[in-house]
């Protein structure tokens, strides 16, 4: 666990967001991305050495959609940037944290992304997220 | 808006949670403060360059205790680094966003501290903290 890499936030309106949030942290995103896979197009912001990340659902069966019509807009999760992913499911599957993606996905930003149940870690949706190096 | 300075995040036992976050971070909390004022007793774990802030209610009519009976443990707020907290503020409202302290407050880890209402910010919880200088 290296440091935070982003707080993800999920958003009703990307576009609207996007300009709310230019103005919350004082300049614009600095790329945008859709995960069809996950149902989920994102907006990424610089904050420092760590990232904003703010997600709209694209499909109404998105985690997403879920999250927003259950909780409503706010944070949805934080992720940490990690060396070795594999490692670290391991080290905390030893630890007692039901780690959802035993076998790391490829997420957002060229990342390999595992999740873990928030019902172990009081009430917080941690993403660990690994670089993916190319070639 | 330099980095993301904390994660505050609620949670109903200090002790049990400075344990559980002792082992996802992989390291102890490296101190512990109380703000009565607030009602609150804090503990502090490093995350490379971020913090995660634990809250534990002191009082039942603390800001934390009413956020865990209304919304259960999790995130509670995310705080940013600022230079200047008095021109932040200052920029912001012009932006249309509420401060909830239009003068910064005392906070915890020697903080001058200001919050944002989460209506106007995607239901985030948004704090501004400056550092004290001392002397």
């Amino acid at each position: 666990m290296d440091k935070i890499e982003h707080i993800g936030i999920a958003v009703k309106n990307l576009k609207d967001s996007n300009s709310l949030f230019a103005k919350l942290l004082g300049a614009s995103h600095y790329k945008m991305e859709e995960v069809p896979s996950e149902g989920v197009r994102t907006s990424f912001f610089k904050s420092g050495p760590n990232k904003i990340e703010l997600l709209e659902a694209t499909t109404v069966d998105s985690p997403i959609a879920k999250f927003l019509e259950k909780k409503g807009e706010g944070v949805h999760h934080i992720a940490f940037a990690v060396d070795d992913i594999v490692m670290e499911i391991t080290r905390l599957k030893k630890e007692g944290f039901t780690v959802l993606n035993e076998v790391p996905k490829q997420g957002a930003d060229n990342k390999l992304v595992a999740f873990l149940h928030p019902k172990g870690t009081n009430g917080v949706l941690v993403e660990l997220c690994q670089e993916i190096n190319e070639g």
